[in-house]
């Protein structure tokens, strides 16, 4: 079972209008909710890969109870009709292991421009997360490590959590063995890396607040040297660059692509740490990354990833290795 | 008890964001939550004034439930409080008798650009009402009916309720000789005139749009012409132009005020409803009218009124009666 804690979860509404005007008045078109926040997102890439995943993270309120609902339908029944015509694998289980919180659950709205296809974000904050639940969280987590492979830690910290929480749950993950993902940015990134993950994601922006730098390979070392195991940079359109301690590579999808990029580095995740579970080499674990978050980006769903040009690009990537030592 | 109806209520929730940028992404910076749908501001601001209320209409899903949780909650306690003082009337209990619907309740989403204080509107489609679910509704009306001092039949329609559904409650209504005031738009609001309600308060472009004028005594007398017994035209800044069987009157707010219009339509309809359940002359509802609407483009919480300034502004709406016949 792969692991993915997401501690600021999110329910993730999507509203269609024929145009946004600002300060005018909209009937949304169409809309769609799905459970969001980061490690949701790699959870359900990790199910349509075919592996079982277990999430846990804080969920509450009204909006908690809509979340868990649609956590519960997940994966989809399209995605298994799928699996019994043998074309893909079975998509696999996600245990919901969420921790029950007073305080509501957050929503992020995507209001989408139909006539341009532009997304204007609008994200509310997380519920204020006390002592007590904070503290559920950490025996739940360390319940579900004793059966996990690997572990993702993902995205924002809600209200109430101190900005160490990330460090906290990377050494535990180290104690019981299981080797940590960690997805974040800013302080907790800065505090996580110190508590030395087996690998982080950041992609340049990050790396370039961490580091000051904007070099991708100067700013991918400076990263190692302050506690990450391994860095895999995400570049957008140019790719991954893997610094680790077995080689540096860098890895290019065949062609540029244009679509939504919300999600992108999530499958990124989901790529990485299933080919790390599944023993693949790092050229390959970067393959799989790189040919997910570019499907990811071609999928007509924000966040999904189109498995037919999943399977085109995948023996498609560009894969260097830098003679260089890490 | 002053009934009113509310068929497309809704979860009104407003995002204050420091500034609106179309295609950023943006942190929600304060949010809030009511119930909403025009009905329900009328039953606010009718309990606010003292006056028993009971509220129908549909209410469904997750959404349903936290609009009907909030409504539990009013009048709020800080209404109750200001009564001890006696410096305001006590507010009186709002009674819920919205009908369960299989559907989701909508969210409204205001987005308030804190820096310029200008609103952007998303409003979501209502739930599918269904054929059974209308007749539920249709039984709830007549019980209430029999204890109603008077109705407001307020708002849009959702999805799957016929176009002639206000006019059946319009006659409903006069059946049950319940006095019945209609504020909807385009063609409910021409179907539902057909059927004879006690008074309208279309606002300028209603009015132009069901008679094609924009001169608001012929427009208003078209209106009458049209079924509706009396009609009070809301004119925004202008006050309001009242056509009734008992002469023709003009009121107008002692001054032009900034602020934001949202829910002073339905003050309005408030001032005229408690002012005919109370008795009071057509120059007496009006002043209530004009005060309560303008206290509320006053008031720093959208379709909330301000009580200093509505018991200020209340003797100092100017009246002028129109010596022309109805």
């Amino acid at each position: 079972m792969i692991l993915t804690v997401t501690l600021n979860t999110a329910l993730d509404v999507t509203y269609g209008v024929p145009e946004l005007v600002p300060h005018a008045s909209h009937r949304v078109s169409d809309m769609s909710e799905r459970p969001g926040g980061k490690g949701l997102n790699v959870a359900r890439v990790l199910s349509a890969l075919g592996h079982e995943t277990a999430v846990t993270g804080f969920a509450g309120g009204s909006t908690g109870a809509v979340l868990r609902e649609l956590l519960a339908g997940l994966p989809s029944r399209d995605a298994n009709t799928k699996a019994e015509n043998g074309a893909t694998p079975a998509a696999a289980p996600i245990t919901d292991a969420l921790v029950t919180v007073a305080g509501n659950t957050r929503r992020t709205i995507a209001v989408v421009d139909r006539a341009t296809g532009d997304t204007t974000q609008l994200n509310e904050p997380g519920p204020l997360v006390n002592a007590d639940e904070w503290t559920a969280l950490l025996g739940r987590y360390e319940e579900l490590l004793t059966g996990a492979d690997a572990v993702a830690l993902c995205g924002s910290l809600p209200p109430g959590i101190h900005v160490g929480a990330y460090a906290e749950l990377v050494r535990l993950a180290r104690t019981a063995g299981v080797p940590v993902l960690l997805d974040t940015s800013g302080e907790p990134l800065r505090r996580g890396i110190a508590a030395r993950p087996d690998l982080i994601k950041p992609n340049a922006d990050e790396l370039a607040r961490l580091t000051g730098s904007r070099e991708p390979l100067r700013a991918t070392r400076d990263a190692r040297r302050r506690g990450a195991h391994g860095v895999v940079a995400s570049l957008g359109p140019d790719g991954m660059l893997a610094v680790t301690p077995d080689g540096v590579w860098q890895a290019s999808p065949p062609a540029k692509v244009l679509g939504n990029p919300t999600g992108a580095g999530d499958s990124a995740v989901a790529g990485l740490l299933s080919g790390l579970v599944e023993g693949l080499s790092w050229p390959d674990r970067l393959r799989r990354a790189v040919a997910l978050s570019t499907a990811t980006v071609l999928s007509p769903t924000a966040g999904d990833f189109d498995r037919a040009a999943y399977e085109e690009l995948l023996p498609r990537v560009g894969i260097e290795e830098h003679s260089t030592a890490a």
